[in-house]
């Protein structure tokens, strides 16, 4: 019988610190500490407006041969690997694909998203696409995919070969149990070894951020206000000061 | 006196139980039936939701050379192919277009859209890009393309060479006749020798999806409900009874 | 201390009149001109139904080299040149950014972007990408755009290198000072020596165009109604008069 | 049974003389001429030195759909395409393939290739790949690709479909007919229409260039040399003299 | 301490029977028995003539990230798993590397190289590029490449992350003990439970193979000499009575 | 009249270290210096063997426009600035060319090609392609290529806009003067701020390394002598003396 491993899940309040501060501010944080590229490129968000993160569960396909993947075989539902990353799949989890980019093999349909949903998935990241896009819509998931096709996901190249294994999705190497988070700008990794130092440093976001914004929003001089230079600082502290803010 | 042969039209009703199945559906039992691939990969719908069937209007691209195109002689507009193959327009039928990819010439424009919409066309699948997008998307046509650009057809490397013969786009090919199906997951082609096989498919769709998708969605078990596991006959049995559903 | 050299901005009643024209009339128009490709091929609007028309302020981007670029040095403002091209903005202006296609570092940010709007600025095309997507399309800014990521803008592989310099973007090449125009159909650039015929050519633009279309729109015959042949002229002349327009 | 149309072949000495030219000269000539891309783009020689010219016969190839392709069927020698056009290859000819870029199908092996040469065929050029390379490069022939690979012509995604039409191959159009000319610069396409021309151009080719080439390799001014500037008029009779030209 | 582990080998006489047959006829009789792409796509010979076959010793590289490696730590040699792929190396034994295509860090150089020659090693393929050509070059090694680079191994994007498991190199599954046979087609994999079919099918290569390309190379008819039509079988017996040749 | 600036070359004694070092040793210290990839990624070497270093000379070409280039002023040599860059070539200098990847126009032929031979040019490097391959091959030049076209420098997209500016060439930054290096492996650009530290790095190369490769060729482990294990200290030591080698 097809056993596969779970994964050891982080905290329930680091993953919500990092869904705070949002993928932008992840990866330039990221990237200051050295890791350059946390960005899986080419992936995109389906839906606007959705932020996600949680634990990744990881699916890796490789190219189909007959040896190791027939359609016939393959008919008992128990030995189809997409179905067994799901199997593990908690409240809050998010589910990543190596397929390995390919554009014509639809990795999940509108049953296996609907179980997924069910489980309190938070959202799915592909390196390829999805099928049954206008039954799937309906669902209201959260998905970062390369796009979409009517195929199922063996019907052309790839077929999905482990659960749970070190996987590369979007130019960037994810593990299980990695944190992933995601929104409009795209979905970034963060290693749990590094999700407290991110948080720390996410602290820092000045409060002197929203007085600068305001003023640039008013066509105030860049140099001046961003970052704050020490001229505007009496006029920093009046405005807050206006505002009520005390320190 | 430029002359282009016209298609044979499949009958209404076949063309319309396609259409119900929708993409996914009829790609899934074309890839049971050998066809690997039969999704126009990389060609993407324009707006959203949109639906459409209907036999395929072929207009076949090729690489500009100054013997076989100038821009001079084709000032007569009964020299340019790509009004041709509008000329042959039916109500519900689908222009497709091989451009071999070509991102910077625009296939049709305003004018050109209007009169298809005008004669009731049912959609325009394109393996490059149209242009007036502005204009365009206020006839509300249901367009799967590659993108858009403001070039005019032949303003930079391809011209159209020939109507209503056969024709690759987005990987697939297209016989003049075939039956197109497009809709969000993308656009597929159907030969029109396995469209009933298709049909005939399409009606086992069980009425248990309904039941499992309901279970699914309340976070049950995936091996239970999908597919339909003997053990949940029963509970499946009670569940028709409910809703008073008779064998 | 940096300075960067600023532009030669054309009349206001240019850039107005080639905005009026949108994109698809002046590639044509360009392409008629013996100017092929005008259109930044694969920079795409990110929010539909933008216009926008003005002149360029160019940055550009080189592959980074530790002598050349280190994030150490790099970390006082008034050394980034992606700063500078912004200093220069006045009103109507566009910023026009040759990132050499890179998908993997955002040229501007929420910040950049929010001094951006507040001098005025009409519009950001960029052969590459963008971060902070969920503040910045707040901004409601007019956007042309490869993607987006949430790395900033040398996180990866390139830094900006000059400002007002010749670059190339989306396989045209931008001179400082010439005049952008943008909407759905993509962004084109325009000489400012060949401004005047094609806003000279626009005007030609015919009434007849308007009469066409109400025809075509109803299944008229394209051979007939575009371009207006002379069998039609007399239906024409009568619907003018029904509409109480005179000569 | 399947029956494919020949060519009609250009007269011997216009081929003969578009060979003496070779393809830069050609190409140059035809660039001049308004065709602005004549040349092939990634087909590569394979065997370094190799001359050619002679008249295209065309093959098409498009994807596989089980319908219009299935080896089984295909088992009858007869019915496969690629056979035909070898069956009209006569001393001198061109065979041109649009394999549409396909890495993975070798649309000619060993069998095929000796049949080729033992017809006295001039060259092959594949916008795709051969197979049997081992075997094939000891027949000397003269061959442009995109490379190798072991895989027989119908073993992934395409399949022959027509002979003798107009197809594209390298991003340039290919009338059966056309006269191909192909060296180590590539293969370019020449309409016979425009041979006249370019072969009256290429008379034109002055003396002069053998005594610039020997000025310009012993370090001597371009600007002098190249073209003639009419300064260095006296000194290239004097070298005329010594050599013993008289006009 | 790092342990990997090794592989299972198949029996000498099966590589050496498979070797002499040549990708090509493997690659044909693995399409015939459903096996569509074998070939590892794009991964080209760097060195005219050689044949290789051996079982396959893989190694998996993925995208860098700085909490899985760090050249700091990496230091340590026995850390460094591209060593430890060639640990493993006996005689005849291919190595066959995943570097998802990456162009720009060359996975083995000169001494690794040397080390792998000493081991007497069959072939390495990979995925990606080698470096130091000038030196490797001179130990007349079998290597099947996408290019070559001056930067080592960990120089930009990747980093060997597990040796021996299931990897994908040119767009085919590699499993950990398959067959590799290479020569100048190209790279092919026999997964081992198909390779007694793949020699058995191989012995069936007909003498009349030798007659018929004898025939073909002095222009007779394609349509009776390959495959040998029944009228031709009499003439084919007297050859073989001249070459003294008896059933 | 056309004047474009000169470059300051660096002292010959350094660019002949830097030569000897070879590209390999160049980018792996590079590398450790913190320059990721300085390899110009996809330029090929044209003829094997071939090893050169001199000072960059840069050509940047842009896509052509009407306005800034037409073939018809262009007819003025003086105005061509692909003859400018080779007018300040000296003994030893490598010519290095921004051509955008264009694979389409050939920048220089047989005569520029003879001129820059004439003055003693050490090699091309191009992110493009030359043409006149035949000719140009006879001069037994060094040249780095994406390949080669009989299309003359400005036939299809591009065109020279400026000498001596800095220019990106396969993926890196080359300033005017910046030292190029290539080989086997490919270009290298070593900036001369660099070459000091790279030149001191490569003196350390250690004598062990002949006799560690002597060992590993002969079968010998890894750990032991590659790099050089303690353990094995006594056995170099003796090998030293029985070549004869002090300290």
């Amino acid at each position: 019988m097809t056993q596969t491993s779970d994964i050891t899940r982080p905290p329930k309040e680091m993953v919500a610190a990092l869904k705070e501060l949002g993928a932008a501010t992840i990866a330039g944080t990221l990237g200051h500490m050295g890791f350059r590229n946390p960005h899986m490129t080419g992936i995109l968000p389906q839906t606007k407006g959705k932020v996600i993160a949680g634990p990744a569960l990881t699916l890796q396909c490789l190219p189909q041969r007959p040896d190791l993947f027939s359609e016939g075989e393959y008919a008992d539902p128990e030995t189809q690997l997409h179905r067994h990353v799901l199997y593990h799949v908690q409240e809050g989890d998010v589910v990543v694909v190596d397929a390995r980019g390919d554009m014509r093999s639809g990795i999940f349909g509108d049953m296996m998203s609907t179980y997924f949903k069910g489980r309190g998935g938070a959202g799915i990241i592909i390196d390829g696409v999805m099928r049954d896009r206008p039954n799937v819509e309906q669902l209201d998931l959260s998905l970062w995919l390369k796009g979409w096709s009517p195929n199922y996901h063996v019907q052309t190249d790839i077929y999905p070969n482990a659960v749970n294994v070190p996987i590369a999705c979007g130019g960037v190497t994810v593990m299980p149990g990695d944190i992933i988070v995601a929104d409009d700008d795209g979905a970034v990794v963060v290693p749990v070894s590094m999700a407290e130092a991110i948080i720390e440093d996410g602290k820092k976001h000045a409060e002197w951020e929203v007085f600068s914004r305001e003023k640039l929003m008013a066509g105030a001089d860049l140099r001046r206000y961003y970052p704050l230079h020490p001229d505007a600082e009496e006029e920093y502290q009046e405005w807050r000061k206006a505002k009520g803010l005390t320190s």
